[in-house]
């Protein structure tokens, strides 16, 4: 502790004193303990008088930045900020009634109760859409992430631009092209995960009031994005085929849409297939009508059996389809890396609103994935999961066919994450859905697919999360909870006849 | 190559043949350059007519799977897409028609234009608000990293809540505590970087017409994304203690504003910080009014001299302020991880529309900080960089003093990142931009921190990014342009006055 003392000055000694010791308090060159001299000690070293010491240490008790005992001596405190300001009364703010008429037009999402649910201990999980975490590459990752931060140092953890490194928006051209689709990195926007695609997409074409033509099923989070921006959401329903694109023009002509979004390659829910024929319709059309095309293709590189037909973005000579996807899928989603490709004047409106939405994506995932690509690795990494997916999908399907009581129909998807079921038409979809619960068993009821009331009890199973055996045990107390479910309904059943619609 | 002939079915034997190895050339079963058995010989295996076995050949060759040559007999080709749909006219979509209401008010923003700059080689960056790359804590996070990915394996790349990890949203809410702030982990939500809490607030708040008071200079972000959202943005000028709180009643009688904008602690740009006095009155009027704070603190713990003030929210009784912060400037920028403190209601608001945004948080983000926090290294780190950017500052303070030409002004901000400076004021601030760039310097000029016109020739000089050897240089390259403006433009000055306003 140092003091020093200017008795030529107008400040008052034992003032100089306090605000020496509390500057050294609040600077914590005096340490929280720290004992100060006697004052009768520090009033020899400085050769003033007892009281100035004493008035002194008074003030820096009165400001409790020390504080003296008997037997102690005086000890420094651990400085506190001030007690908070206290009013009356303590009324809290009715926040419900500060909202905005957006937050009114978003409804509670499935999605979060969804993921809690898959959180859960001991629960087999048909429910998200998750890749199956032991295959994550996780050795590689940590060789990749040392290299990348050895070879790129702080850059690795700085700001990026908004649109993505321009390496990593390189790679993913190249990526795209072995795709067949030829484009420059200006083409393609880095997204923080490809829900961010759909969320910046919202916003830079739809005003309230807006047409968007969906197919029916379809995923839910797009279709919820699409209803929370207050646009009209028309649907076409889905066959083996895909969209039933024979039912489009008619819609154009009397919605005149802002977009058409698709999944055409292993649907969401469905795991339909667009064929080649209804591509290139599809497009006919929205070159005719001068309609831009939002292909969703999340699974397009989880093929199970054949090599795939080309996406519509390969197809598409005039720059009217907006592609997005995603690692999430491919890889895992952790890292919440998508990207999204459209001609440049598409991707530099995105990017401004991309730069007030988040600035830019994480930098580090950016680096990480780009290695990984560049380094011919993602290509090794989906040989791989495609074959465990393959045999995965086959599991549950041999235990469906073993066990699954008679007018329940599934489809055998040849991609993708998921079989779409449909139970018998007396089940009770709610109670199914608790049974299994009971039985640690989760699914997605269909109804969040459709923007309307579903035509039947529709079911969305995953086959990628869970390990074989855990889907085998699964099925079985799913078709246990769904005979339960049906035999209690049996005596009530009332005899609704839903009307079908070609759906798979 | 396996083959099996069904005399009996409908399907004609060639094409049964073509379909067999039509499926298994697709599926990869037969890879590209296999040869496949001669005609004949393929005749004689299945026990047919040669010319069947042609027709087969013939059929796969029109489908461009099999090739064959002289010499070589037949070969398996790669697999191609099919040659993209021709459609006569290659009109392009007239986008910009196509865009939102929401686009048409997004102006261009500056930032994506200084952080181009600032990535430029041997650029002096003043402009950019970025901590120093050489102090970030690289070998501590490849250390971290190690023991993230095994003690958690797949989890790290795996789906985290919406609101971000319980387990890191309790780390905050020990690190707010230790702040002054009492906070259990409901109230906290882990935002991707806290551009996005902006963005999120903006959502759950403004309707178009709804009015937001913010300080004169703010942050220039917050203002262009309250301008975007159609909100009414009125302003209350800043002193050096901050926000004129003597200014807000009036204006809260009047606007009846959504909420109130501040930066107290070490405001961007001004550097001010809010005296405990003007704490207590905002608060105080923020009850009267019942209007929500949004208090955003960026730089609080990045404090060069004292102990600093307990933050608005640590004062705060009710529940009144939403406080917003991030990593960016206290660790660095490039994990995109903030955080937001405000009542459960308003976290669940704000996660409703974060789940649609980007669905969650970057996963390994915030294990790694995570990580960080819970072992103490976050406190020693801002130890270092606390004295490192007091050095800095005090470097770039000495070099103005020692160089600037009279009637140039500046604040001595007792931490935060920027000087504020108002430069005499016949400087033509363009001409001095495009001067400081040929010298290789960048600095933000003032104007994009005001609604309207800036009072006065202000820049933000940033001074925690470049290195001491390097604001040397820069200042002085910095006072030659400013120089050489001013004496170009002494012939021409025509003694306009601005009128004065006091900001710092």
């Amino acid at each position: 502790m140092k003091i020093s003392i200017d008795k030529g000055s107008s400040v008052p000694v034992y003032l100089q004193i306090r605000n020496q010791i509390k500057d050294q308090v609040l600077s914590g060159l005096l340490p929280p303990g720290f004992r100060l001299p006697p004052e009768r000690k520090l009033a020899e070293m400085l050769g003033i008088n007892r009281s100035t010491v004493l008035n002194a240490y008074r003030e820096l008790k009165a400001d409790a930045l020390i504080d003296s005992h008997i037997g102690q001596g005086t000890v420094v405190l651990s400085p506190k900020p001030p007690e908070p300001f206290s009013f009356s009364s303590p009324a809290a703010l009715p926040w419900h009634q500060l909202f905005s008429g957006y937050v009114a037009s978003i409804k509670e999402p499935l999605l979060r109760d969804l993921m809690e649910i898959v959180g859960r201990e001991n629960v087999i999980s048909f429910a998200a859409g998750m890749a199956a975490p032991e295959l994550f590459p996780l050795e590689i990752f940590q060789k990749i992430y040392r290299r990348v931060t050895q070879s790129y140092g702080p850059a690795a953890f700085l700001h990026t631009p908004t649109e993505g490194c321009y390496f990593f928006r390189e790679s993913i051209s190249t990526f795209m092209g072995a795709r067949g689709v030829s484009l420059s990195p200006e083409e393609i926007l880095i997204l923080s995960g490809s829900q961010q695609g759909l969320d910046l997409l919202v916003r830079a074409f739809l005003d309230p009031g807006d047409a968007v033509i969906v197919e029916e099923p379809s995923f839910f989070s797009a279709i919820q994005a699409f209803q929370a921006a207050g646009a009209r959401v028309r649907e076409i329903p889905v066959d083996q085929n895909g969209m039933q694109v024979e039912l489009l023009e008619p819609m154009l002509i009397k919605y005149k849409p802002k977009f058409i979004y698709t999944l055409p390659t292993f649907q969401n829910p469905s795991g339909a297939v667009m064929s080649l024929q209804r591509r290139g319709r599809l497009l006919e059309l929205a070159y005719k009508y001068q309609v831009p095309v939002l292909e969703d293709d999340p699974y397009g590189e989880l093929r199970y059996e054949d090599q795939g037909l080309p996406s519509l973005k390969a197809l598409d000579t005039r720059g009217y389809v907006i592609y997005l996807s995603t690692f999430s899928k491919m890889l895992f989603p952790g890292l919440r890396v998508g990207w999204l490709a459209a001609p440049p004047p598409v991707v530099h409106k995105l990017a401004l609103i991309k730069q007030m939405v988040d600035l830019h994506p994480n930098s580090l995932a950016q680096y990480l994935i780009d290695a990984f690509l560049k380094e011919g690795l993602l290509d090794r990494h989906l040989d791989q999961v495609r074959r465990e997916y393959a045999l995965r999908r086959n599991v549950m399907l041999e235990e469906l066919t073993r066990w699954a009581p008679p007018e329940t129909y599934w489809n055998e998807p040849k991609g993708g994450y998921y079989l779409w079921c449909r139970l018998p038409e007396n089940t009770v979809l709610s109670k199914l859905l608790t049974k299994c619960a009971d039985r640690g068993v989760a699914f997605v009821p269909g109804d969040v697919f459709f923007t309307g009331s579903p035509p039947g009890n529709y079911i969305r199973l995953n086959f990628t999360f869970s390990k074989p055996e855990k889907i085998r045990a699964g099925v079985k107390q799913f078709i246990s909870a769904l005979n339960e479910t049906l035999q209690e309904n049996k005596t009530k059943r009332k005899g609704i006849k839903n009307q079908m619609k070609p759906i798979v």
